[in-house]
């Protein structure tokens, strides 16, 4: 058991603080002979990377990943892979006020509750920031997952912005600074993101993860469902709230005539109608597209005065100052592409393993 | 790893089929000393019990739990508790079609695209029979998390019905056969259900578990997260599609002012103005009440004939027969809480066991 | 994590004590399509069963393994397998002095350090009754690795008597009652154990478990290593003390020139000239012989009385009277085995799903 | 499951390779609050670390240990625990016939039959620097266990040579560059030892960990038994190839008189009148001291060339030159100590978990 590790055979351990030395990983259980560099890894940390526009953090870190073991020759070895990325801008500030306070909507109080000490420079192992190292082993998922599986997400709505999903164009999601696949909502969300941040404020967001080219019969049912490793995945992820598969909390509302998708027969392959089930059946991916989706609370850290406590119990208020994400969403996207990644790459190997 | 267990510390293994001869548990972990015997277990599985109302499927199962070790003299011994519920009904009768077609929305094509072999006798292991396993393990739960906290649940929509949240009574709860906390809604719901009942469809639900006295500082940061646990919790349950926590998916919606629950003190103890993270931050519990919704979907058994293909791969249709719940989500009630119970005892013992 | 589950991909979790109404055991992992019906499993719990000659406990049980869940149609179905024995012979007595006074040798005085409460009867969950379900375990595990696999077992070491290696006949292991392969050895051995019996001594044993055709590349580095869960299996087995793999214990007085197994080719193949590796290099196997060695220590029920002391701290003796295993190491040959066999399936998974 | 991680609650994960640019470790599940800096885990290191005799190869590694993460203000924040050590004399040479050639006793044959890709250099991930890895976790552990617990280890056996227990002094562990306890055999072993490093030969060794102050009660029964985790532990160390708690293999040879330890009551409190069972029984701790031994196989690495074959099947010889230990089972002293140390501190949290 790890409080920090996720995945079993395709298993991913984490360590390190936002503003301590350094961030690193390891991802255990990879299989060997797969071309694995530093190249292969940084594009998708360059993604998530703050400060790439006015819309995220200020915030400059290169995070840059070094392989410290686990390949050889530019191959891996089937030894642990250690990754490296250490922190560059820990600006020196005075943190007398996160000290003692604790702000609303964050882990403060409640990492002092369970621990009874904290680092709070920057949220300390609380912080996003510890995404990073999950964008890296995403990145590790995918040599092992191969050519063959297509993971791409996007962002379907912050606030009162929605897409059209009748307009979706994956072309589009790498054309705007908040991974929408919709033009037209990108151009909303520019206008409605740039009001909020101005002012201080934040917004939540939805996002939407797609992996196609999953072949039918992985997972497994009852406690390690496909369904059940998803949904943890990705509301292990920073400030989610809210995870669903296919159509999610919406099939309270549906019949069963509506609901289940219906089988047909394509050029010699089983296929269904429609995809309610998310490409996954008691737990055991369909061979359609795996689809999930979940919900970022706005980030908590705003210019309003909220009221609060401090460590000794005192009322007071608090006004978060500094260089936040105004929809901290956004750097989600990757970070959830990476998780599914992760999940299909440990199935894959457990399917593999029972089944041969 | 385990593909059939759940939680690492209080544990829980289980096996059996919907028309094998038994279904059993281990539950591994649990504390010495408690008081534990049938009687503690037997009312939790009577509430889950089908055959007691004309919603739900009319399959008479005592689910007569038997207690096959771990206790002695009525208290449990710190070994592992063994638990049995013996199959009584099941009705012999000609599984023709299902063995040979797949029953669209069930699992039945994943089963065979994983394993090649599949038991077809009502969903095999893919069955919502196992759920009374987790029901018996959530019973054992409960002594382990003992009296100072209560967990609850309560179906809040039912396809088009909803129920109003200002009428919401726990009482209520108790008094319909929906586990509806709104006694209006329940009344619609009954008419509702039963000309679906009539027409041989289903329909979807959805499900808010509530558990009240959990202290602060239970969870753990990243990987051990509350959210993520209860999300692996309640999407491995048959049949559910989303999750939320708090808030849930509606915190695309919100901004940071109207999201982050502020503090207060009262009677010298932290409290919150609000409870959008539905008692959790960052992984661990607040203090306020756990809060987690899961969305049903439809029975898949209808009697509407659907499209579908054979094991032979030729295109067909199925009418599914049989005794089956209108909708499956009424009896999901009982599940959720067990699961939250679960969750709750394996992480109490988590965080004694790191913080003393 | 579990106390009570041993191996990660083929997933064994047992349950029940001494005297109480049954144990059982879920195994999980298993893969699909292999045959398997009592009738795989039954003659290995035979060749363990109690009271088949005057050298072990007369205890009458006739350990008759029922399968409740797992096979359809006599094949796994790549679903938990439930197997449940069920306990006939709990003869009622009188438990008083066991009840109040710590046995020495036995686990008596340390359940009650550790849980504050006690199953007494007949040892409870510390019985090495619970091996019967390990053995059970085993069978499965043998389906799994399949016929060119043989797993063999046999007492090397009784006490003052300890075999003749050049007399190793492994025909000779299943024509006496103690599985030794010296024929010479076993008639000593039957007068010497015959004097203990009567005098109501007992005393220790050695066995060596040989599994031949196991393929080069099994196991792993580091904590995964075969010999680290060779070691943890046998150790775990009631009683045993001590664990060698290859040359053992024995490697402290050899010389770099005589210990390291120096290398051929033999029709293609590579072989090596000796293997005091014991067919495990860096914690994976060479393809030649596994080979590990275990000790038993002596009942711990004799008749002679012990110096002890009583739950309430006062000090007494105690003489164990009852039906006992002058030498529990015989019928630890058939536990051995079946640990052997469960190690390896669970390393062929773990093979099969990190390098295909 | 993990092949790189050891413990279940105080979890150790390494990752590195002999001669890659750094070893690293992380260590989850610590408690918050511990005093812990660089300042308690570098003696231990220092202790473990070569070139400090001519009995140890002359590789000079100064393993100087940094954290990464988990503390702040030196104290630990509950959070995972990053250790790092760079390797700094990584001599380059010319690595062609090991490229090429699997040296006898080492893991090279095995490594390629199961990746089929080797990191050569070293050994590679095989290669005994991975423990230092295991020294510095095992200085965290000692943290967890605090001062009530000493660990402590002694060479007893070196080839020929072994020591006479009654002169054993703890004090003269610290005296001679052999951690052996005798001061006697510690001189005879400087003499036998020289001979075998001039002829470029080399010796195995006995070493046992003693640790005393464990309370009664930690440990579990089955599967989680403390012998059982002990056995892993050690067997897991590189090169050892027997392990034995208490008694060890000599229990063959007892008789259930002599084996048994009786009780009696010594200033209030349980003891014992000797110590057969090494501190635990039923896979208990009894409160003794906790003893266990292992055996480590003499260096691979000699001079005198040996018959091998190469990646082709091609039959020849090879002669390891290098800096090696001519008995590594010295520095394989302060591992076991480490090894112990974890084993112990995951205990004590399992224990806590479970029975408060």
């Amino acid at each position: 058991m790890s409080h920090n590790s996720f995945g079993h055979l395709f298993r991913v351990t984490t360590f390190g603080e936002s503003h301590g030395p350094a961030l690193g990983c390891v991802v255990d259980g990879c299989p060997p002979g797969l071309a694995l560099t530093e190249a292969h890894i940084q594009p998708y940390l360059d993604k998530r990377r703050p400060g790439q526009s006015k819309y995220t953090t200020q915030r400059q870190e290169k995070d840059q990943v070094k392989i410290l073991s686990g390949t050889f020759e530019g191959k891996t070895t089937g030894t642990p892979i250690g990754l490296l990325i250490e922190n560059t801008d820990q600006r020196s500030k005075d943190y007398g006020e996160i000290k003692s306070k604790y702000r609303p909507g964050h882990a403060d109080y409640t990492y002092d509750a369970k621990y009874g000490i904290r680092d709070y420079r920057g949220g300390g192992r609380s912080s996003a920031r510890e995404t990073a190292m999950r964008v890296a082993a995403g990145a590790v998922a995918r040599r092992v997952l191969g050519r063959g599986i297509m993971i791409r997400a996007a962002l379907i709505a912050m606030g009162e912005v929605e897409i059209n999903s009748k307009m979706w164009s994956w072309k589009a999601v790498n054309e705007n600074p908040f991974f929408c696949p919709d033009r037209k909502a990108a151009e909303e969300m520019a206008e409605y993101l740039d009001g909020l941040r101005k002012s201080g404020s934040s917004v939540g967001a939805t996002i939407e993860v797609v992996a196609s080219g999953v072949p039918a019969g992985w997972g497994a049912p009852i406690y390690g469902k496909l369904e059940s490793d998803l949904a943890a995945a990705m509301m292990g992820i920073n400030a989610v709230k809210g995870v669903e598969i296919g159509a999610g909390m919406g099939v309270s509302r549906l019949t069963g005539e509506e609901n289940a998708d219906e089988m047909r027969m394509k050029m010699g392959k089983p296929t269904f109608t429609s995809n309610n089930n998310g490409g996954v059946l008691g737990g055991i991916s369909t061979g359609q597209d795996v689809v999930v989706r979940f919900a970022v609370k706005p980030t908590s850290s705003i210019l309003t005065p909220r009221l609060t406590i401090d460590r000794k119990g005192k009322e007071t208020d608090i006004r978060t100052k500094g260089r936040h994400d105004p929809c901290v969403g956004i750097r989600a996207v990757p970070v959830g592409e990476a998780m599914m990644a992760c999940v299909l790459a440990d199935h894959m190997l457990r399917h593999r393993a029972q089944c041969g």
